[in-house]
C-alpha cells in the first residue's frame, strides 16, 4: 500500500493539465455513457459508490411503474411481470459477477441477505461453528454476523486483522466472511486465493461484493455464495433491492431462515407448512417493492452495453489524476497504487478530515468522510469526465493548503 | 357466522335497486375521497385489500423523489429528511393503530418484521417456548414462525384451529400470534379479550393488522407489539414498507437479532461491536427503498384526515349490498354478519371459485380467488361508490346463475 507521499512513490506522475484531462475526455470510449444519467451541474459528484445518480431511462421506468403497471393494471401486474422480476433483475446481474443466470436473485437488503447466508452456513457442516470476518468489515457485515450466530447454538464471530486471517481460518471454520472491496480503504481481497483458502480448510465463503459488482470485473467462480447492493455502482436508486447469490452445488442442501411467503415453493397454494421454492426462489422472504425493483431494472439495463474492461482502465486512468493531487499536498493515501488491488474509490487520510470534506462539498465536490479522518472519493468511469477529477483534484488541493 | 342462505338469516336484505345506490352516493361524506385516487375506468376494484389503488399525490411525490432528491440533491438527501423516514412514516401510521407516535416504525416486510418479533418475544422469558398461532393463519406469519423457532433453542411453534386457541395459551406461551382479520374469511378476531387472555397466562401478544389497518379502526392498546402491510388498505404501493410497533414499555428489553447498520445505535460511527439504537430505531435493518418509502409517506398524507368511523358505516353498508347479491343466488358467505366481527372484506365460497374469479375478471369486476373455494371482495369505502358495489354485485349474480 502507498504512502502517498509526493516524491518517488511508484505510480506517482505529476497532475496532468486540464487541457490534456479535457484531450482525455475527447478521446474516451465511455464518454457517451454520461448523456444515460442525470448529472447535476453544480457538483462534482465523487460519491457515486454511496449512491450512484439517477440513470436517465430510470425517470420513464418509474412512471410506467407507477403509473400505468400500478395506476392502471393493478393487482394484475403481478402475472404480467412483478412476480418474475426478483430472478429476471437477479440474472442481470449475473453477468456482472461471473455467475449463472440462475443463482442470483434480487432480494431485501444485503443485511438481510447476509443473515440469511450466514445462518444457512452454519447450519451446513454442524461441526464447524466459527464465522471468521475481518475486524473494520463493513459494519453491518459483523453486526448481522452477530445476531446470526446468537441463532444456532454453539455458533462464534470470530473478527481478526486482515493480517491474521490467513492464520485463523481452521478446521472450526464454517464460514468465511469477507468484503472484496474494503468500503474505507479501498483494498481489495484476492478472490481466487481466498476462495481457494477456505475451501482447502473445509470451510465455505461468502463474498460482500458491495463495493466491487458495477466498478471492476469481479468473477465469483467456485465461491459459495454472495451478496451484494444495488444502490452504489449499480445505480438502482437509495435503498435499492440487494442482491444474493447462491452457488447452484449448494441451492438444494441452503435454507433461507427468513422463510416468508414469497419463498414458499407454491405462494399462492396458501399452505400452512413452509416448503421452500426451487433454485433462488427459496431466498425470497416478504413481497418486494415493485418501485424499487423497477429502478433497479432500469439501472442494469442502462449499463448492459458496458465494457468492464473499459471501466477499468479508465477506472485506473481517474484514480492517478486523484492520487496526484493528494500526492501534491502530502496526503497519505490508504488505496493501494497496484489497480488489481483496488476497487474503484480512492481514500485519503487527513486528521481533519470531516471538515475538510465539509468544505470541499461547500466547493461541490462531493465526496464522503468516513469515521475517523477518512477522505473518500468514488471513481465511476461511466458518467464521471476526466476533467471532472481533475477539477475535484484540484479543489482538494486548495482546500488542503489554504488550512 | 352467516351461513349465506338467502332465506331469513339475520342482516339479509334484498339488492337495493341501482337508483338507490346512486342516491348513496349523492349523499356520501366520503366521496370527495375518490377524486384522491386514480381509478381506472374499465374496472370495478374490489381488490384494494390485496393492492390499493394509486393515489393521486403519489404521482408528484414519487417524481420529486426520483428527479429532485435523488436526481439533483443524490448523497445529500440522506441528511435532508431520508435518514428519518422510517420514523416519520411510522408516526403517521401510529393514529391509525392507537399506538403512540414513538412506538412505530416503516421497514422491511411484514414477514422480516415477524421475523424480529417472535425471536425477541421467545427471548423475553426463556422459561416459555412457545409461540402459539391458528392453523390457516394468513401463511407468512407461520412460515416464518417456523424459521424463528428454529433460532431460539427448545422454542417449538404451536398451531391449532381457532376454536383450540383458548384451551392452548398457558404457561408455556411466550407469544400469542393473530392475525386481527383474517384474510381469507374476514373474521376479526376481538383485540382486547385476547390481549387480556395473553397477558393473563403471562404471555406476550402481537398482532398482524395487515388486513384491518387503514380499513376499521384499530386500538392495539396494551399489546405488546404488532406489524402490518403498506400495500392493502393503506394504498402505500405494490411491495410498500410494512410497519411494525413494540409498546414502550419492551423497547429498551426487546433485541432485534436482524441487528443491521441501520438499527446501530450511531450508524456512521463505523464500529464493529453492535449497539442497538433507541426505541423504535433498533428495529431498522437495512437500507430502505426511498423510493417505497415516499408512496408510502404520500399514501398516508392522502388519508390523514379520514374518519375511521365514517369508514366503518360505508364499509358496512357496502357490505350488506354485496352480501345481499351473494344472499340471492344461495352462495355461502363466510364472513361474520356483525360488523364488529369482521374486517371490510366479504369472501364467498363457490365450489368453482377459481373459474368465476376469471369470468367476473373478464367482466371488469377485479376480486381474489383464495384457495380452494373462497371469492373474496376488498370493500374500500375510500374510493368505491355504491354503485361500484351494486354493480359488482350484479355481474356476481350474472356470472353465478349462468354457470
Amino acid at each position: 500500500m502507498g504512502t502517498g507521499k509526493a516524491t518517488h512513490h511508484e505510480g506517482f506522475r505529476p497532475l496532468i493539465t486540464l487541457n490534456e484531462a479535457r484531450a482525455c475526455d475527447d478521446s474516451d470510449p465511455l464518454a457517451h455513457f454520461r448523456d444515460r444519467f442525470v448529472i447535476p451541474d453544480d457538483v462534482l459528484y465523487l460519491d457515486g459508490n454511496s449512491l450512484g445518480p439517477l440513470p436517465r431511462a430510470t425517470i420513464d421506468a418509474n412512471r410506467d411503474l407507477v403509473e400505468r403497471q400500478w395506476g392502471d393494471r393493478l393487482i394484475r401486474s403481478w402475472t404480467e411481470g412483478w412476480m418474475d422480476a426478483p430472478a429476471r433483475i437477479g440474472a442481470k446481474i449475473a453477468p456482472w459477477i461471473g455467475a449463472a443466470a440462475d443463482e442470483v436473485i434480487v432480494a431485501d437488503t444485503v443485511s438481510a441477505n447476509l443473515f440469511k447466508l450466514i445462518v444457512a452456513a452454519l447450519r451446513y457442516d454442524p461441526a464447524r461453528k466459527v464465522v471468521l470476518s475481518e475486524a473494520g468489515n463493513f459494519p453491518t457485515n459483523l453486526h448481522i454476523a452477530e445476531g446470526a450466530v446468537g441463532c444456532v447454538p454453539g455458533a462464534e464471530l470470530r473478527v481478526v486483522p486482515r493480517d491474521a486471517l490467513k492464520g485463523a481460518v481452521g478446521d472450526d471454520t464454517a464460514l468465511v466472511l469477507l468484503t472484496h472491496v474494503h468500503y474505507k480503504t479501498c483494498e481489495r481481497f484476492d478472490m481466487p486465493a481466498w476462495t481457494a483458502r477456505a475451501h482447502m480448510a473445509g470451510a465455505l465463503i461468502c463474498w460482500d461484493l458491495s463495493h466491487s459488482v458495477g466498478a471492476i470485473a469481479v468473477d465469483i467462480a467456485d465461491a459459495d455464495c454472495s451478496v451484494g447492493c444495488g444502490y452504489k455502482f449499480l445505480n438502482g436508486g437509495p435503498g435499492a433491492p440487494a442482491f444474493m447469490h447462491v452457488a447452484k452445488r449448494h441451492q438444494e442442501r441452503f435454507g433461507n431462515v427468513l422463510s416468508g411467503w414469497m419463498g414458499h415453493a407454491a405462494p399462492f397454494a396458501f399452505t400452512d407448512p413452509y416448503a421452500p421454492g426451487l433454485g433462488m426462489e427459496r431466498w425470497r422472504t416478504g413481497t418486494p417493492s415493485m418501485l424499487a425493483m423497477a429502478a433497479m431494472e432500469s439501472a442494469l439495463n442502462t449499463i448492459a452495453d458496458v465494457d468492464i474492461a473499459a471501466l477499468e482502465t479508465k477506472s485506473a486512468a481517474l484514480f492517478d489524476i486523484m492520487a496526484a493531487a493528494g500526492d501534491a499536498i502530502g496526503l497519505e493515501c490508504t488505496t493501494p497504487r497496484d489497480p488489481a488491488q483496488r476497487g474503484s474509490h480512492i481514500s485519503f487520510r487527513h486528521p481533519d478530515a470531516e471538515n475538510v470534506m465539509s468544505c470541499l462539498i461547500a466547493r461541490g465536490v462531493i465526496g464522503d468522510f468516513r469515521t475517523p479522518d477518512i477522505l473518500r472519493f468514488g471513481l465511476t468511469p461511466l458518467y464521471l469526465k476526466y476533467e471532472d477529477v481533475w477539477r475535484a483534484g484540484a479543489e482538494l488541493v486548495e482546500e488542503v493548503r489554504s488550512r
